[in-house]
């Protein structure tokens, strides 16, 4: 049993409930009552914040691509050569993924049954291929090794990044920090782990 | 509707059909009714085969283990340097995952609910142990970088490996073989993907 608290919410972070029980249920197993549980308020209360569970899903999307396309107009994402701005890129997206590590987690997750996941998906595909752009580019440049086909390279790159958010959670003892993670991503992808003998 | 067909099935076929039944709606979201429905044969048709869908899922995760544990008895993976043994392993680890992609599937995504699940993640556990211990090994041969924690190198390894279940689909036309994908998998993670200067 529940006992119905007093609706102090703000959109945000009633927004930070949703995205907990989206990632633990799935979005599509989520009802308007689950999210009325984890937050202790009545539906009623959640329909003077927000339009329904599909307005939950989109301002939580939001969040995560509104941080991954920052990364994209950040000034070394623009400025230098292309295999300097592809390991910027590489490296701040891993630690945007575990800054905002419930609503990445999120994006990562959604499979397109709604306008909203579509969407979702549509604008996760023009992150990538902008990034693959950037492969591409420093492959011309000569930066990148020739016998990796870059789709794969793209692949295997964000395939190890977005792999973060199976295991890291931040502020436990003794683990390493966003920063250290997203570094040993970098050294790992683009220098490789063994020994340059 | 779905007529029921004659059962012609042996527990291999049978097997095929509930894993990407499984994959598709996730262990716990299958009843014996979508087995059945899935294979054309009645609940009792399959309960002449196996006990129910938790011994389906043994067999199934047994199928992966036994894939994944057989790579560690291969000579590559027991004679020479670590770093070339680790080589070795990454590299069939990758393959056993795309030719037994089904069954390696559903291996990643079970999560403990019953006790079939807390043992195939307790072996995973343990395969993914023995890899590390080798990545350890490469590490004091001072064949690995050492800035980047042995744990963590091994999370971010698997983690690439692990993601090609996320697009990898066998026999798509122009698409990458597994030996291709697997040879990418080993230069990107060991060598990196820049090019050395």
């Amino acid at each position: 049993m529940t006992m119905a608290k007093r609706d102090t919410y703000t959109p945000e972070s009633l927004l930070a409930v949703a995205v907990e029980v989206f990632n633990e249920r799935g979005y599509d197993g989520t009802s308007m009552e689950h999210l009325s549980r984890a937050a202790g308020i009545s539906k009623s209360s959640i329909y003077h914040h927000v339009k329904g569970k599909e307005e939950l899903l989109r301002l939580a999307i939001s969040r995560a691509l509104d941080g991954l396309f920052g990364i994209l107009q950040e000034p070394a994402s623009l400025d230098g050569r292309a295999i300097e701005r592809l390991e910027h890129v590489a490296r701040r997206t891993a630690e945007v993924l575990m800054e905002e590590l419930p609503y990445v987690t999120l994006l990562l997750r959604v499979r397109g049954n709604t306008d909203t996941e579509r969407w979702a998906m549509e604008r996760r595909r023009e992150f990538d291929h902008q990034v693959a752009e950037l492969l591409k580019r420093a492959a011309a440049d000569g930066d990148l090794r020739s016998d990796v086909d870059a789709r794969l390279a793209t692949r295997l790159l964000f395939g190890m990044i977005n792999s973060i958010v199976e295991w890291y959670r931040p502020g436990r003892g003794g683990a390493a920090t966003s920063q250290e993670v997203a570094e040993a991503v970098v050294r790992t992808a683009f220098a490789g782990l063994r020994t340059q003998r």
